[in-house]
Formats: C-alpha cells, sequence, structure tokens
C-alpha cells in the first residue's frame, strides 16, 4: 500500500537453508541483499543454493541470474556485510550464546535505526538481547520452510520491542509477499511449530502403536486435510463440515476430542465453551449459514483445481 | 490395474453431506448409484445437492448432469436401494443405536456378498456389527470430508472382517480415485481424526493463551504447512528441513517438541530413539542424502504453482 516503495538493504547472517532462502525473498522483490556466513566452505556455495531458490520460486532462469547480478554481493566480514542495511535477518546456528555473540556485535556494527531480525526457531528472543542498547529494534521473524516458498512468517517481539518496529516488520513482510501473522507472546515453540508439533506427535504415536505406517500417516495428511486446508483454514474447515456450521459439528463431533484432550490428561475439554461460543458468533457474521453450502462449493472447486495440477507430471511442466 | 473393469451398483443410505459426496465419487466413476434417505424432506434435495458436487469436482456441467441421468436412481425405501447394491455406504447419524440397527437390517436385506461400508467417524465397527449373520463383510470407510474432493480415506476393519473384504474395498476405493489408507487396529478416533483433533486442540489452546488468533491461527496453516503437506507429507517435510535430512532435523529442533510432550504429561519423548532410527533408515533407503537438495527444489517448484493457481482470482479461472 506505500505510495513510493523504496529499495532497501536486506543483510542476511548466516546463509545455510534459511538464510539463502530468505536472500531470495528480499532479491526477488527487488531490494539489495548482502550476505555473511563466518565458514569460509560455506561462502563459495551460497550463489548455486541462492539461484536455485530464485529459479524455483521465480520460474525464469534468465530474470533470475539478473536479479542475483544486480541485487547480491557476499562479504567475507560481518561488518561489511551490514554497514548500509536497514533490516538484517539472523539465520546462523540455533545455539543461544551463539545468538547473543552475535546480536552484541549486531547492536554495534549496524546502523542504529536498522531492524535486527531473528529466525529463531525456538529461542525466547529476551535470551539474547535483553543486555543491547538498541534492543528495541529486536524482533523475531520466524519462517515457515523454505521462506522463499512459503509465505506463513510468524513475528515475535520481546516485552522491549518498539511497537513501530513490529509494525515495520510486518508491513515490509507483507510487502515482499510474506503472510506475516503477530504473536502476541513469547510462546515455547511459537506457534507454528506448537501447531507442527502437535501433528506430529500425534503421528509418531500411531506409527509407534502400529495403527499406520509412516507413508500413510503422510498420505492422510497430503492427500486429504492439507489440501483441503491449502484453501480454508483448520478452522474454517470444520465450519464447512456440518450443515449447522461449528455449532453443530462441535455438538456432533466435540466428544471425539474432548477424549483426545482427556487421554493428554488436560483438565480442560477440546475447546473450552466460552471460546467454543465466540468462534460461532465470528463464523456466523463472516458467513450466515444460507451461504455455507456456496463457500464449500467455492472450496471444492479450489481443490479440484489443486488436485490436477498435482496430477500432471513434471514433465507435462 | 484391474482387466475388466466391471460397472457396481453402490447404495448410498444416508443422503446427507457425507451420502451425497459418496454418491458423487461412484457415479462420475461410471458406476451405478442407488440412493436412500429416512428423512423424506432430504429426498427432495439430493439431486440438487449431487449435481452440484458432481460439477464442483468434475468441472464440466454437461458431463455431471448426463452422469447423474444415467447413474443415479433415488429410492424410497432401504430395500428397493440396496437389493442391487455390491457395495452399501452407510452415512447415516453417528449414533451407535441408529448403526446398529440399520445394519441388522442391510444385513438381512442387501446380496449376501454385498460388502457393508461404514463412514462413521468414531464409533468402533465392532459396536454395531457384531451380532449380524454376515459380519465378515463390514468395514469402516471412513473419508476426508468431503469424499468427492478429498481422496484421503481410513479403512478399518473390525477382528472379524475378511481379509479379502478389505483388499477389495482397497482396490475399489483406488479404483475410482481415492486414496485409501488401512488402519490397522481399532483405534480411538481411527488416525485422521486424531491427526486433525491434535492440531485443533493445538489451535484452540494458542487462542485461549492469546497468543494469536483465530484467523491467524488458520492463517499460518494455510499460508504455510498446507502447501508444504499438499505436496510433501509432515514427515517426509521435517525430512527435507535440514541439509543432514531427518536425522540432523530431531537431532536440532526435537528438544522444543520434546518440551511439548512433556508439558501432556507424557513420560516418553516425542519421537522414541527406536523409531527415530527406523525412519531415518527408511527415508535415506528412499532419498540419498545427495539427492536431498534436488527434491527440495521439486518441492519448491511444485508449491509455486499451487500459490500461482491459489492467486488467481475465481473470477480468472
Ligand atoms: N531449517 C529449518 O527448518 C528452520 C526453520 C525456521 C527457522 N530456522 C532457524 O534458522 C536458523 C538457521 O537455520 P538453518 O536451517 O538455516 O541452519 P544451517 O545450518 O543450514 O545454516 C546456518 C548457517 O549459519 C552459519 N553460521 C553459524 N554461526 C555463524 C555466525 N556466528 N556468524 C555467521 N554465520 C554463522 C553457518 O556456517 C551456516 O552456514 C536457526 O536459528 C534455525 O533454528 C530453521
Ligand atoms: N461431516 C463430516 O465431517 C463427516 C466426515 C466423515 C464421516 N462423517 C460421518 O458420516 C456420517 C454422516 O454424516 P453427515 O455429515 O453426512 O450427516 P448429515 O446429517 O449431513 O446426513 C445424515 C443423513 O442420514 C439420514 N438418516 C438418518 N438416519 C437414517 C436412517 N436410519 N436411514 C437412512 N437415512 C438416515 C438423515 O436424514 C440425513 O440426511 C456420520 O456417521 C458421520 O460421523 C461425517
Amino acid at each position: 500500500m506505500q505510495v513510493n516503495k523504496q529499495t532497501l538493504t536486506v543483510a542476511i547472517v548466516g546463509a545455510g537453508v534459511i538464510g539463502c532462502s530468505w536472500a531470495a525473498v528480499w532479491v526477488r522483490a527487488g531490494h539489495r541483499v548482502a550476505i555473511f556466513d563466518s565458514d569460509i566452505s560455506v561462502l563459495e556455495g551460497i550463489r548455486d543454493r541462492l539461484l536455485r531458490n530464485l529459479r524455483d520460486s521465480v520460474g525464469d532462469p534468465q530474470a533470475s541470474l539478473a536479479a542475483l547480478e544486480a541485487g547480491v554481493v557476499i562479504h567475507s566480514t560481518l561488518e561489511d556485510a551490514v554497514a548500509a542495511a536497514d533490516l538484517v535477518h539472523e539465520s546462523v546456528a540455533e545455539k543461544v550464546e551463539v545468538k547473543r555473540e552475535l546480536f552484541e556485535r549486531l547492536d554495534r556494527v549496524s546502523k542504529p535505526e536498522a531492524i535486527l531480525a531473528s529466525s529463531t526457531s525456538a529461542i525466547p528472543l529476551s535470551q539474547f538481547t535483553e543486555g543491547l542498547l538498541n534492543r528495541h529494534r529486536c524482533v523475531i521473524v520466524h519462517p515457515a520452510t523454505p521462506p522463499h516458498t512459503l509465505p506463513a512468517t510468524e513475528v515475535v517481539p520481546a516485552p522491549w520491542t518498539d511497537a513501530a518496529v513490529v509494525e515495520r516488520t510486518l508491513s515490509l513482510l507483507e510487502e515482499v509477499g510474506q503472510s506475516p501473522v503477530l504473536v502476541k507472546k513469547d510462546h515455547p515453540g511459537f506457534a507454528m511449530n506448537r501447531l507442527q508439533g502437535a501433528l506430529l506427535i500425534e503421528m509418531f504415536r500411531l506409527i509407534e502403536a502400529g495403527v499406520v505406517t509412516a507413508a500413510d500417516a503422510d498420505k492422510l495428511v497430503t492427500d486429504g486435510f492439507a489440501l483441503r486446508w491449502a484453501v480454508v483454514g483448520p478452522l474454517q474447515a470444520i465450519d464447512l463440515n456440518a450443515d449447522g456450521g461449528l455449532e453443530e459439528y462441535l455438538a456432533r463431533y466435540g466428544d471425539i476430542y474432548d477424549r483426545m484432550a482427556m487421554e493428554r490428561h488436560e483438565t480442560e475439554r477440546f475447546v473450552s465453551p466460552s471460546l467454543a461460543r465466540e468462534l460461532v458468533k465470528q463464523f456466523r457474521d463472516q458467513l450466515p449459514l444460507e451461504q455455507l453450502e456456496a463457500k464449500r462449493s467455492w472450496r471444492d472447486q479450489r481443490i479440484a483445481k489443486l488436485k490436477r495440477l498435482l496430477a500432471k507430471k513434471d514433465s507435462d511442466r
């Protein structure tokens, strides 16, 4: 929505799976990217990895190469890489000491107004930014893997992160085509990995109990829920699964999930009555029951198109 | 794979959301479908609902109408609907007494060799088929909602279900384009709803704890995991998320999920060491580490195509 879209300089610190993917996100949107990795053997491979990421997401090999040539510089010192940066993406090893030491350096060598964003999967931001002079500009920007392919990104502030920094981070991510979500509290595992973790734990339990094979557990998701959830989220999905919407769905099937919650020694039901009421209200405000059937058709037509695309062999691109 | 693909007669008993969706699956594959519902007011709406399901999945309105006219008969008695059936799909209310009474009748009025399939979401098959004369031909065929759109289907036998009935059910479902999975044990909630339930419980907990809004919880899945899982299952996905594959992924991130398992008062870790070893072996046998990077490119290119499709407005069909 910004009128003068500014070209930014983004520094990528740590150029592994995630760093080279973030680099692709910014380069393809027309920004300048400066890359640093402390491992010299990694530096050599960056160009290839980044070019592959650009090609896989942009499609056009020529345009990818041109974007790479025009927009990316690989640096051999941290100072050089971050000197001009408006935003620094830290994507180094998932170790608190490594991040703490790095953020201390970043806080000193970057422009004081630069946003310092960490890709950490699960380390609370407070554990490695507390003592910094400009800690108000630090924020977690945790991507789905890999971010050049998957837009979902969680943005998690520390108690001392500036509201303006959070706002700017969210809007920059939107501008480059990501789908940022604000995680309002520093919750263990944030939100995304907790969702993934809940599913993975259940998959492992089912395999261990001899209920399904690992390949079949994957297949139940790939050929089922994933197609649906790519079109409507898991909550909206259950709202469409009974003619009376979420309210009827919970009345009919809630006890299946209540039993699961109980197995986990949870004292609460699957969903608290107050949250259930609130969600039913939200869903009915958005989609009156008389429009449910039309929404289902919309969902089904979109999923049918996804299936046709996925059924194509890679040779018939 | 069958050489003489036979035209079957399939009876749909209970013509609500699921029954009318099963009907579409069989009709569009060229089989004859006989429908019955005990509620007369439902009978009137069946044609429209079924036609919509055919159109949404087949795409072509003319062909859909022709398939409906040629293949579907709506009956006003159960006996007439099931008389010629090779397979009966029961999709009536999720109540054990209703299913028990119905299966007793079905066992009497159907051809003795007909497969009796229940769509039940969570009632163990043993609770409503035990006393039947021909209980060996009963099996649960539990679809993802709706089956005319989502192929994943779990097939759950009772202890007394014939192995041949299970085999035939699996292969018929394959033939009509579903993606059937054998659930080897009658586990509470089977497999599919347990996977969905695990995710939904976690979503509700995050919303209740004020970590994310409901809309954002849906978005994290829709714009992230779902796109990935439509291309590679959740287990295969984590195998691709570290350069050293699943083994390295678990070493790096396993503790995030171990902590989640512990919160649930589970005594076990997220994944047992023996299952982890077995899965690492399976994944490396299928995909040697040197091919991991190429597989990631394949994944990313496919997801990029899905995203382009989903980004199209409904008007640019
Ligand atoms: N792989 C995933 O699924 C995933 C998903 C989301 C977030 N993350 C997070 O992203 C971060 C990076 O993960 P990854 O998978 O890209 O790891 P990776 O091992 O592929 O890459 C890390 C890179 O950082 C470099 N590095 C280490 N210490 C450094 C330092 N002090 N200065 C500069 N470079 C340094 C390493 O040489 C390596 O190239 C981690 O915090 C991880 O938790 C990973
Ligand atoms: N909706 C879902 O998400 C879903 C998913 C998978 C499985 N299922 C299962 O499928 C079955 C049907 O669910 P639904 O969502 O289609 O419900 P629904 O209420 O939409 O349809 C049920 C239909 O069965 C009819 N019926 C009831 N008793 C009958 C009887 N004795 N004989 C004939 N018809 C009878 C009703 O009139 C109604 O039309 C249930 O067992 C349910 O657990 C539902």
